[in-house]
């Protein structure tokens, strides 16, 4: 066993403080990774606050973590010491469901073993990437380009395949035209992507002063919601509209803007129930649909797909002793756009040995 | 202007009575039609109640519509005096938006001209079948097929199409698990297509007494949706479920019976919005869809289909003067499985010269 330096949370809404845990040894599949960065996902915070049940404390959250190789099983094959090294939301699944099969091991039919407040298959607590280790099977590491800035591809493991898969899967590309909602963490790596693919791509927001951030970051017009003329306007002509927003919002009046056949895909997730007029859908063979992370392989692709178009996410680098408070910032949506934590500071003078 | 016999609601919720209405003399792309039957839809229940709101009246219902054509305007081609025909939902739409032009006038982006409670190009409001004949131009005429019994077609017009277009559109066949929520006019014949395409029929239904029924009409198998262990023994193998059902009803529980990919389709219209979860969308990429009606092509499709598999709606006929008593029947469920008017009671004693 491995004794870790980690920041957890105690208890749902505890403020994080540090935590050691012990990571297992590796076994003949497994890498071992330093960690470098971890990125911080609006999820942590749902998360550690228990706000979608079933929580396990303490939870050391953090699945958007990248590193370097530092020692690996015997049988593997994939990666090698030194190697550049990434983890997403999973670290493992049954491998033989019908979803596993088809590489979509983010709809594991008994559930994927995810990084952190989950089980691995053995039953033992995952512990996440707030930390400065961890060890995970060569099947669920990714390989991170070394053309990117390492820092700001942490993101990519779950803002980024939140985001490329479902424009992927619903074929967003030239000739599309791409509604993004929210302009977040998730928002602003699906304006780099729909960009990337060639559609024509909408922002909305209900903040006028992101107009030219939007725009820098990709989008080629934007909307803003809180004025109906403008929203009337721009009714019945999108082929795709993506959700990124967690906060509770009225769905129905962003079904309207979408042509017939055109879906409304969440990858965000409020709290409450949505409210949806069964006519917002009939009328126009409409689709509200969602979408969790993507499968390993796609992820993979993603990755690779970021170096070849040089895209990252746009960061703000923090110690992790300011996590608590990236926290309260991010509920503001007071960040551009993404908290990445430089693991360095847990080896600092208020982590445990 | 051909005086027409018809029943007619004064206003919102008055019980249907004789009325009569100016049918236009036939243009040059007009078929005039003498109803022989008229279906009864449940949401003629909704408009002449003024549920959805922008009722227009007196309103002549009905939407189900076969007769005999007895003239033509000079410019028909399409049909002559003497052949079968029929109405559906809609009596014309732009004709030019890409909607209407990929043959789904169903979707009309200005709105399609519905056979009742709606307007003509020119304005002049739009009566339904409760009456002896309708003047319809030939473009939006269908097709009866004279080897099924004529008044049993009647409501292939609505609730065949309705079930026919969304089962089609989203390739349910041969090897795709299909559910059917409710078991009415649109579920009886939803079971009849689902299993003249080949595919695994399940009847969902709260009542045990409609189980033999549903299997007769087409079922393989009936589960009761109250039974939290037959619910729950589903779970994830459904490749597509329509929902029937126009009462407000927990849409999340049957989300929960879908594969990964799979959809969930409304066809019915509750008049409250549904509450949806995020998670139950996100949770295997799943997608709840509306649907309406169908194409006229479409609609005449699956007219023939109907012909050559013996196809039709199970009736019970009514004359016109027991419509108010149909309405009350439909909302306990009592009706195997579709009402139609005989419209030869029209012309009988309490009815306008």
């Amino acid at each position: 066993m491995t004794m870790t330096a980690s920041y957890a949370a105690a208890r749902a809404k505890a403020p994080l403080a540090p935590f050691e845990i012990n990571r297992r040894e590796p076994g003949p599949q497994d890498v071992v990774i330093d960690i470098q960065f971890c990125g911080v996902c609006h999820s942590d915070i749902h998360q550690v606050r228990d706000e979608w049940g079933g929580a396990i404390f303490p939870m050391v959250p953090g699945h958007e973590i990248v590193g370097t190789v530092s020692r690996v099983g015997r049988d593997v094959t994939k990666f090698k010491a030194g190697d550049l090294a990434g983890v997403g939301c999973m670290v493992d699944s049954c491998g033989v469901c019908e979803n596993c099969k088809r590489g979509e091991e983010q709809y594991c039919v008994k559930g994927a073993n995810y990084t952190y407040n989950s089980r691995e298959k053995n039953g033992d607590v995952t512990y996440g990437g707030y930390s400065t280790s961890i060890v995970v099977d060569q099947s669920f590491v990714l390989h991170i380009p070394s053309s990117l800035d390492l820092a700001a591809t942490a993101p990519l493991l779950c803002a980024g395949i939140t985001t490329y898969s479902p424009l992927r899967h619903w074929n967003i590309g030239r000739g599309s035209k791409l509604g993004v909602m929210g302009l977040g963490g998730l928002g602003h790596m699906a304006l780099k992507f729909g960009r990337a693919f060639g559609a024509h791509v909408v922002q909305f927001t209900t903040s006028p002063g992101k107009a030219a951030d939007a725009l820098r970051l990709g989008a080629n017009e934007v909307v803003l919601s809180t004025d109906p003329a403008a929203m009337k306007a721009q009714a019945g002509s999108f082929d795709f509209i993506l959700d990124t927003i967690s906060a509770p919002h009225d769905i129905a009046a962003y079904l309207k803007l979408l042509k017939a056949d055109g879906t409304l895909t969440l990858v965000g997730a409020p709290d409450e129930p949505l409210a949806i007029p069964a006519f917002a859908l009939l009328a126009g063979r409409k689709s509200l649909a969602g979408s969790g992370i993507g499968g390993i392989a796609e992820t993979q692709e993603m990755l690779d797909f970021c170096a070849e178009h040089g895209i990252v996410s746009d960061i703000e680098m923090i110690p992790i002793q300011k996590i608590d408070e990236a926290y309260e910032r991010m509920l503001k949506n007071d960040v551009k756009y993404r908290f990445v934590i430089d693991t360095a500071s847990l080896k600092s003078a208020d982590a445990p040995a």
